[in-house]
């Protein structure tokens, strides 16, 4: 069986969706997405208001409470029948989330189970076919074929097959 | 620089040995040594107690207070200056112990960071040179070179090159 290695926040979890309601909702404020583009969507948020933004991004409960990705439900369902999937967040920079994100995961995916999930600070020692990230700094060590998750911070990224949305996933990887 | 993966639990940490302390001291009777060896230390518990033993690993800050194996802070402070050092364990069956995990090592270890740590359920797709694991579930995917670190559920094993303590890991990866 082929394996694939899916990334979570951006990518099946929608952290900045949540973030930038929250702010909008609570400043008034709108957030900047062209600022964005250099590689954190942290950077959309003004910066007198970028340290309520990662001390919020820190917090218990925070990732506990994510909205999931348009048609990942679904997609992945089917995936998980036909490939070998893990989920690998980078998420030990985050020691309060590790929790979060196990019961986050197993309770929106529940066809998954606690052996697909890897949190990790670094995923250069990961192996594996596939692999989908928001983050270049993340695939630029794999040695299997990658893909691009399209997100607001990295839409200026070239020389990398992109995957836009959940539906395009479905058209690559069931076929 | 060369990859090296170590495990956690029985290796750098010592549950059972908690584990043990505690339930001699709580219940009065001996743990029979002899019932680990197929695989888990569990098993070395009378089996009227092996429940509250396994609630007690499930709790919160369990593995927080775990003893430290004889060695392993002074030689993997220095593997760490000559390797690229992961530590991996299989912790997401516990998620209570994913945050004890991370404070854990950071207090004990702080030469090591967060990057260095890696949370999983599973190790098959963990790529490097060495690892270093006393279950050979762990070690019998891994592609480099594998070393069986000597625990009371595993002396039985045989076709693996072992270390039995940190000196000798000294020894192999510092001569």
């Amino acid at each position: 069986m082929e394996r694939i290695i899916i990334d979570m926040d951006e990518v099946i979890a929608d952290p900045m969706g949540d973030m930038v309601a929250w702010y909008e909702e609570k400043h008034g404020l709108k957030v900047d997405y062209d600022q964005m583009k250099e590689g954190s969507w942290v950077r959309g948020f003004p910066e007198q208001h970028r340290q309520l933004v990662l001390e919020r991004l820190y917090s218990e409960g925070f990732f506990r409470n994510l909205s999931v990705m348009d048609d990942a439900q679904d997609v992945l369902k089917e995936m998980n029948k036909r490939y070998e999937i893990f989920i690998v967040s980078a998420a030990v920079e985050f020691p309060n989330s590790l929790k979060d994100k196990h019961d986050w995961l197993l309770e929106h995916f529940p066809f998954f189970t606690w052996r697909q999930l890897v949190l990790c600070g670094d995923k250069r020692m990961i192996h594996g076919d596939y692999m989908i990230d928001d983050h270049v700094r993340n695939l630029v060590h794999f040695p299997g074929k990658k893909y691009l998750y399209t997100a607001f911070h990295n839409r200026e990224i070239e020389g990398y097959d992109r995957i836009h949305h959940w539906r395009e996933a479905a058209s690559i990887f069931l076929k």
